[in-house]
């Protein structure tokens, strides 16, 4: 049982570049964000309470419940290796959750559940506990996902931006804090789909549809350059190759076929504030990206994202190039995300 | 003197894929447009006058002058030479028209007058006799352009589609007759500008802007194949391909930096007629081709062109695939075309 109470944060994600172009072996760059996903762990007693105010999820679990559904399971819980169906149907029947369901409240419990079951209270990050944690957070994407990158995990715990080609992540050297507006276009969609189109489409013309897949891994690597040189050459000449990074990027994955009128009304809109702005991650709907200059004015940013809500679009404003996972003290957190854990 | 009037008439153009990137070695393809122009040669007594009714322009010459301008030339008139710079400042003189003026009617009254001294009067066209038009026609093209590529002229000699790559002009075999919107946004611009904007863009990002090059070529290359196919097979499944390819073409072409907003918006005004469209030619700005599938009802042709005409562009229903320089019978004429004659 824990002393005290910890909060815990981890950073948001996006795909800067190379979305969907790597599923063919080109560089992507995901890069952590500065919406972050903050945990606080408080001793309660006789059970385990899991609240998650986003989700508007709860559930509590009494401790001898669990050790009992512990002992039961007969392999081994392993961050090597991904978590058996055995186990996972288990634990859906355990906590209330049928085989169909996959919304995202019962596949955080899910993962929750698994989570603890399998990781003994232990803390302190050196780079080896890091490694650990990053196995474990993939491991909570295998219960979710069932086929996941590992990119998703590896940007929450170093934070940054990383970058990914078959199979292989690396972290980038030095990377800039940047400014961006992040902005879900609410459009759902499915990535699955998405996939298989795109694979479709290059399958029908791929001599037209190869060269795309080759610029995109082109400007992966240009953004990889000009990440890199930034910390240590504050220019302001940087900004506009990023923001044409942007623009050409967002043509390619039309061309792709991810594209959607909403994400063409995001950059427009975007546009009009002399802003640039692509699709980020599956594309299809989803969210857009938009990058602020550092003398972008609040102003300006406000106007854009009034006319970007007007869309019927939720917007928010935040930075790339964040911290990986990080342990706060409480008297160092900010106002509101002291309010957000009072929720729960 | 001719004993009878004569009615000839030579096709529009428009680039279908290949624009720009014709420059760096790639394929493009044009298109013979069944937007004419019409020359009636009618027998005037002892002077040449020539009227540009579409251009405004009209001016008249004595035989007598003609023939002392003729004889004051040391150079031969030959289709196989350039015009030299003193012929045509002499030409110039002849006709008032100033050294630095390169207005569409001091042009095309310059070609006129070129061509008036160059050729003797004969005609009747076998394979030869039209290879020796499309010669004097690319004659016009460099008294008004300078460095003319040569597809101007040999798309209004012969018609029908042709093929351009490095320097070399093939026509296609056989093209089917397709029909199209051809839109004027009516903003200018200068070729010469996108021309070296588009070179810079390619210097500065060549590992992200050659592979585009290679997918524009690769779309001429599918376009071609498209066409070639479609007369032996008239299935409509060919048109689909033919839209998903005038789509990436114009993303492509917004890459390489020659879209422009007024083309961002003819586009989206097509699209919201399930009609695709792309621009032809330099772009930024221009001209914006549209295609039309057999079974597009003349009501939503009627409904795209007012909508576009609203956005302030003018609009002109036609076909590509047209036939090229043709003599008429005036019989056969329709009376716009003998109306617009004989505002003459």
């Amino acid at each position: 049982m824990l002393e005290r109470s910890l909060v815990l944060s981890a950073p948001g994600k996006a795909i800067l570049h190379g979305e969907h172009a790597v599923v063919y072996g080109k560089v992507a760059l995901a890069v952590a964000l500065d919406l972050r996903t903050f945990l606080r762990l408080r001793p309660a007693g006789g059970s385990v309470s899991l609240r998650l105010p986003s989700l508007g999820a709860a559930a509590s679990w009494e401790r001898s419940r669990l050790q009992a559904l512990r002992s039961g399971f007969s392999a081994d819980f392993d961050e090597s290796k991904s978590p058996s169906v055995e186990q996972l149907n288990t634990l859906r029947e355990f906590a209330g959750i049928t085989a169909e369901s996959s919304a995202p409240e019962s596949l955080a419990t899910l993962a929750f559940l698994y989570m603890c079951l399998a990781i003994s209270a232990k803390y302190g990050w050196t780079e080896e506990e890091l490694s650990l944690i990053n196995s474990w957070a993939f491991q909570g994407e295998r219960v979710i996902h069932g086929n996941p990158s590992g990119v998703d995990n590896a940007v929450g715990t170093w934070g940054g931006a990383l970058r990914y080609q078959s199979g292989k992540i690396t972290s980038l050297k030095r990377v800039p804090t940047l400014r961006i507006l992040l902005t879900n276009t609410k459009v759902p969609r499915s990535t699955k789909v998405l996939v298989a189109d795109v694979k479709d489409k290059i399958l029908k013309f791929p001599a037209i549809m190869n060269p795309v897949l080759d610029s995109i891994n082109a400007i992966s690597q240009e953004c990889q350059s000009v990440l890199e040189a930034m910390p240590g050459n504050p220019s302001p000449e940087y900004y506009p190759v990023l923001e044409e990074l942007f623009d050409i990027n967002q043509h390619h994955l039309n061309v792709i076929g991810v594209g959607h009128p909403s994400l063409d009304r995001l950059c427009r809109v975007t546009a009009s504030h002399g802003l640039h702005s692509k699709l980020t991650g599956a594309g299809g709907g989803g969210c857009g990206i938009t990058l602020l200059r550092p003398d972008t004015s609040p102003l300006a940013v406000e106007a854009a994202k009034r006319d970007l809500c007007a869309c019927g679009f939720e917007c928010w404003e935040t930075n790339i190039g964040a911290p990986g996972v990080t342990l706060h003290s409480s008297s160092a957190l900010k106002a509101e995300v002291l309010h957000a854990l009072s929720m729960s």
